[in-house]
């Protein structure tokens, strides 16, 4: 039960599509009352990663609500007119299972890893909560409290969280994007039972549902289940479209500072809107991926070579894409200086380098390692099978489809070095972006 | 046919209330339908001043209808069902008479100014379209248009316009006010005959709508009119409630830097966010209206005293509150920099003169004058009849009662050097505010 930030958003690099199973071992197919499924082989062991994504995240909250998605996710976990709060949960334990949920900005997903002769057991269970949830005041007040509190640790008493927020609220004037996933906290304080009883029936449809299997499973065993299971809740109604307002044109450049005590270690930020995979033209996307890497994805990178081998201004730096979204996204770019080097001066030294990469000639070696690793970095990813069901359902989560997300090392491969020299020029206009500062007070 | 900016709101110093007509002599009154309606006495010259208020504004347009607002005020003088399009503005015309309407966050207002015989006129005319306006394809869509050149007019080729939409929408994080009143261009392109006939059922309605009589007119008569007239409208449903998004606390500062080819003199604001005449503690608005004006109300204040006379840093400085809101808004701090000095060195400077109004004691002269000058301009500006029915309606259309309006000089008269410095010290917060910079390319 979390909510995503931009750290676990790296952790997801790169993005939203991954080399997996050949094409043709994936199935997919639709029930009757519009919920997808999707069926990923994977017999490498017994067990199986049973996951169903929501089409909708704190991006989708209603306006005065933020915060609701994330909210439903912690109520998910109070019991159901038939299982009790807690007994999904330790019986998940109990069968030596995993269980985890989370909330991002498109989307809000629960999984479960298991010896795969639990799928059934899962997937009445998850099916039971898209349902049959439980939201009395006795449930959902105390469960506020918890939320709040949440926020006061993670965000109200973190100087660096609270940068975040404020540079995510400048870049993004109109989109939500710019409002954090768990919600501002006056917001969260005004959510009740009507709210969240209102959110659940809209959004916790299967029409608007998303269901992941991977594993050592049969695909047609799967259909089966999911008919007995999911395929017996009624279809609502139409989707939710996402209505969700769009950036407009920025012209300025914006510099949000955050001073505080409890600051020990100065930091820098940048972040550039860019189009996402699901927003860019093609290509685009896929030469944002590698312009991130090969600006800051480890120590070969432009900006660690320039800032921290070379210059020594810093003492960390380093660059992401966050390529999985609905709408136009962010790539960030970050260095921590080095003593006595001020932020002011660390941000010259990285607008050099960034200009630099823009003009100077892209080696063809270096960009060939950098697409090889990235393709190689997901492969690896792949060893994990939560991993490789959660590409499946961040693609299609996001607007994506299989197809894309199997292509994916395909349309890397394709990336030249003008593609990500375009797309530094064309991107990383610091006339446009957001630069945080985080200092001591 | 205008929308509002921070110079029309400045022309409207002080704020929502000014000293008026002795509190007896006004009269007011509700229709049956919800209208409020208020007569105000002014018989220096046979002429009347009469103006409809609608409590909708900018920061009430829908989700991404950003400028419907605005748009609908042009398309209110496209014809009814009983009058085609310019009858109604003719009559005025050929009456001898005055006509204009505008358009600002929290409310929208239509008024004619005209010799007392034709008041009945106006009446008639004005109450038909707040029924009968014809909303076809053919009116909405090329008066879009018209809208999106005033907007490239006034802003797009405008970077003190690109600068100012830049920062509130850096200081409105998520609150309304931090869209434009004329709107984001991509939305505005969006609106069409549908969205225009929605919000006019929803917003222009007796029971969303203040009628202000001013002028050499007899209550009793304006009764029998108004009844005849706006008393015909059937009443509708409850008032549209103002259902916005409230700001979080703010914890960074906010440097926003526009630089264009098209500046030739650079410029340098500051704004902070502050409560307004609605949403003060007692005295606190009044004392930021005096905190404004002590500060930058012309040649005698502490910036311009410093910077231009005495440090000669700027050439022009300035401060102004704009008290007049629904919700929280805004003190500006303003200054046009000397030839040859940065914005970053006046920007010290004007932090060093901020900090020391609110350190050093507060000449109780000074003070005197200052709330003196302040009452008698308002006082003053009554001399224009459209001036003082404006000051009712906006204060009306704002939350406040005539009470309020009428009370505002003996309220001003009671404000101390602590209070004063008490809001120097609370909301001049530069950690929290949002400074702009503007600058060539």
């Amino acid at each position: 039960m979390s909510f995503e930030t931009k750290a676990s958003a790296v952790s997801l690099a790169p993005g939203a599509a991954a080399p997996g199973p050949a094409r043709a071992s994936i199935t997919s197919f639709t029930l009757a009352n519009g919920m997808e499924v999707v069926v990923i082989p994977d017999a490498r062991t017994p067990v199986v990663t049973h996951m169903v994504w929501y089409k909708n995240g704190a991006a989708d909250d209603p306006l005065g609500q933020s915060g609701i998605a994330h909210f439903l996710e912690h109520l998910m976990f109070k019991g159901t007119a038939n299982h009790p709060q807690g007994e999904f949960s330790n019986l998940v334990a109990e069968l030596g299972g995993q269980e985890n949920a989370f909330t991002s900005y498109d989307y809000t997903a629960y999984f479960q890893r298991i010896g795969k002769e639990h799928l059934a057991t899962l997937m009445a269970f998850e099916a039971d909560r898209m349902r049959n949830l439980v939201l009395t005041d006795e449930v959902v007040d105390p469960e506020r409290d918890v939320v709040l509190e949440e926020r006061r640790m993670r965000t109200d008493s973190d100087p660096s969280a609270q940068l975040d927020e404020a540079v995510q609220a400048a870049l993004f004037a109109h989109h939500p994007y710019g409002i954090p996933i768990i919600g501002w906290n006056h917001e969260i304080e005004g959510l009740g039972r009507a709210h969240a009883l209102a959110y659940y029936q809209r959004f916790y449809t299967p029409e608007n549902a998303v269901l992941i299997v991977a594993g050592d499973v049969d695909a047609d065993e799967v259909e089966r289940l999911a008919k007995d299971t999911y395929g017996k809740i009624p279809a609502q109604a139409a989707p939710p479209r996402r209505a969700r307002a769009q950036e407009p044109p920025h012209r300025a450049h914006r510099l949000v500072t955050l001073r505080d005590e409890k600051v020990e270690q100065p930091a820098h930020e940048q972040v550039y809107l860019v189009p996402s995979y699901s927003t860019a033209q093609p290509g685009e996307a896929e030469a944002l991926e590698t312009l991130a890497y090969m600006l800051g994805g480890g120590p070969t990178s432009a900006l660690y070579d320039a800032l921290v081998v070379e210059e020594q201004v810093a003492v960390g730096a380093g660059a992401y894409y966050m390529g999985s979204a609905v709408d136009d996204t962010r790539l960030w770019v970050y260095a921590t200086p080095a003593p006595d080097v001020s932020l002011q001066d660390l941000d010259v030294a990285i607008d050099r380098v960034l200009r630099c990469f823009g003009e100077e000639p892209i080696d063809a070696e270096h960009l060939q390692r950098a697409k090889t690793r990235l393709i190689a970095d997901a492969v690896y990813a792949q060893d994990s099978q939560v991993s490789l069901a959660r590409w499946y359902g961040e693609a299609l989560a996001t607007g994506l489809t299989i197809d894309d997300v199997v292509a994916w090392p395909e349309r890397m491969e394709k990336v030249t070095a003008d593609d990500v020299q375009n797309a530094a020029r064309k991107w990383l206009d610091k006339r446009r972006a957001v630069t945080g500062f985080l200092l001591p007070a």
